[in-house]
């Protein structure tokens, strides 16, 4: 996507220097655009950690750089990258896969500079594939804008968190429909929770929105419910940290409230996921998804612009604890369909397995 | 409730001047206390208006005050006061409510000095009356934490919004069976959602709690869901603006998001309201509670605390719009029971007639 007219992906191969991967710093967005270098695997499992960079399949991509960062060290590292990378987060599920991936294809790579060479490719195929996919999903979402803008005017899309170009290598996931629609000028308007603690709603997708021109409105995570009861929402688009094989979908804290009052009010509820976060190992999202607890500095604490500076500041009384669960799951049963690379279908596992008959068992 | 050793309630008339009606400035906790005077019925319109008070009880103990202040003043403005209040906000019934009490007890006042009179004794009456309501209120409540104290060792309590002594002239609604239970030396602890645009959970809920040393533990408003399916929530307590007739529940914007996961996960969902928050005219809450929409800094800009000042940050990018109803309301059907001061009861209209059968019409 463009900022400031200028094309970027969300990571990408220094064009000057093979060892450095660059990516934008998240954490400082939406008061400062910055680009940074990761220079060896510890910066990938940093900014995993730091979430400089999130966002599921943009956790996975930086794991696949990171591991090619690796392979430019010695081969000794290269396990040990893929246990601190795994252990970065551990609630998205691309991490694994990624690794994953970049591990098989170098099993049967001979000399170090066959591995690098391999794992550069395998990272770019992964970051392309990512693209393509996230672009074939808006294709098929699109037809739930189209159907919304049919029936209201404007499509008034609420959506939790970022699932937006930001959360992925391009194009996003749940923004992906809404890019293209905006496109082709089908009247969109998108309703962003801000998604506490981390705001990655009112800081990025708000953001992303606004620098594509997209018309959007904030809004307290309490207030989506309120919007469905009174009819100004047409339609929930969310994107996913995992799905498991039962349709059941871990998401950002929050996602399950929304899908709730979604299925209160006869909103269809759409979770946007490319085959990528599906985890066809599991079947239970509320015992088998491991949910992430973050620091309790993310909910006492929040930044913000303050003439110019970007300020922290205390919410809570010196005394008060708090907790911080970091994704919720939300149970297939409230979910109205998934928006996959391959077309849209039930969040049951017999539709799901329709459209990725590979994954039968 | 104490404040620093010293017994507060939330507004009370200066004790060496009877111009002058003392508040807490709220929107400085809990960063800050402070006292302040309120020196005419204009001061109370603007502390309604400007949320230096709020809480639907306290919005019409303020009121009834600002009568008084009025009647000092003269005849004339009386009806201007009364008219300037009505409006400084739509949603709590109390303020209506207060409004009329008062009215209605100087119709038959002569002289400007009775009228003084009469008022002032309707206003110490009204903040008596909700004190006294409200520790019954508490005392019925108490049950219920005993309850899940019994069957989970301590009764984890989850509200939303400050229902607290704070809410009131003393005691609180929602958190007057917690005060009572601690004090019995009852296990309990507290899930607070900070409550977002104003965070009254984080700043007051949580302030409160802490200076009265109950457990607590501050948490984001999209949690609340995810601890009740992992079964971390033994009862949700929250306040009201206005019940209507038929048992639907206007509160803070949020609550119904909270009703939702309560009844999905089967956890029991009460409200505590003093009679005075009960609007026996409406039937149907959805379309007869006016809804608030306050202005869209509250959202895109957010106070702290900074190296000792409170400092406000922006949150948003500087050209997003923000959008911030108040409050939502929640159906009868979500709602397992009413709190009132004259004990416990299902929210239907023939259960609370039951309790207040001078309403039946």
């Amino acid at each position: 996507m463009d900022v400031g007219g200028t094309p970027y992906r969300t990571i990408w191969l220094d064009e000057h220097d093979p060892a450095v991967v660059r990516i934008i710093d998240q954490r400082l967005l939406p008061h400062r655009f910055a680009v940074v270098a990761l220079r060896g695997y510890t910066d990938g499992v940093e900014a995993i950690r730091s979430m400089q960079v999130r966002g599921a399949p943009l956790i996975g991509a930086t794991a696949a750089w990171s591991l090619y960062l690796a392979t430019l060290e010695s081969r000794d590292v290269l396990m040990d990258a893929a246990s601190a990378l795994r252990a970065a987060r551990p609630t998205a599920v691309n991490l694994a896969w990624a690794i994953e991936r970049v591990l098989a294809c170098l099993r049967a790579a001979g000399s170090a500079a066959e591995r690098r060479s391999l794992a550069r490719a395998e990272a770019e195929a992964i970051c392309d594939e990512d693209v393509a996919a996230n672009r074939a999903l808006g294709a098929h979402g699109l037809a739930l804008i189209e159907q919304a803008a049919a029936r209201s005017g404007v499509a008034n899309v609420l959506t939790h968190c970022n699932a937006g170009w930001l959360a992925t290598v391009d194009w996003g996931t749940a923004t992906a429909p809404i890019y293209l629609a905006h496109r082709r000028g089908i009247p969109v308007h998108v309703w962003v929770d801000e998604t506490r603690p981390r705001n990655q709603g009112a800081a990025l997708t708000a953001w992303e929105l606004g620098g594509a021109g997209v018309p959007h409105t904030v809004i307290v995570d309490n207030a989506g419910g309120h919007l469905m009861q009174r009819g100004r929402v047409d339609l929930c688009l969310v994107g996913t940290d995992r799905v498991a094989r039962s349709g059941d979908v871990a998401n950002k804290i929050g996602t399950y409230l929304k899908a709730l009052a979604a299925h209160d009010n006869a909103v269809p509820f759409y979770v946007a996921t490319p085959s990528s976060s599906i985890d066809w190992r599991i079947r239970d999202g509320l015992r088998e998804i491991p949910i992430e607890e973050r620091a309790a500095e993310e909910v006492s604490d929040i930044e913000g612009a303050c003439g110019g500076e970007v300020t922290r500041v205390r919410l809570l009384p010196p005394s008060s604890p708090a907790h911080n669960p970091a994704f919720d799951v939300t149970p297939a049963r409230l979910v109205t369909g998934l928006v996959t690379e391959r077309g849209l279908c039930a969040a049951r596992e017999d539709a799901m397995l329709e459209l990725f008959p590979e994954r039968r068992t």
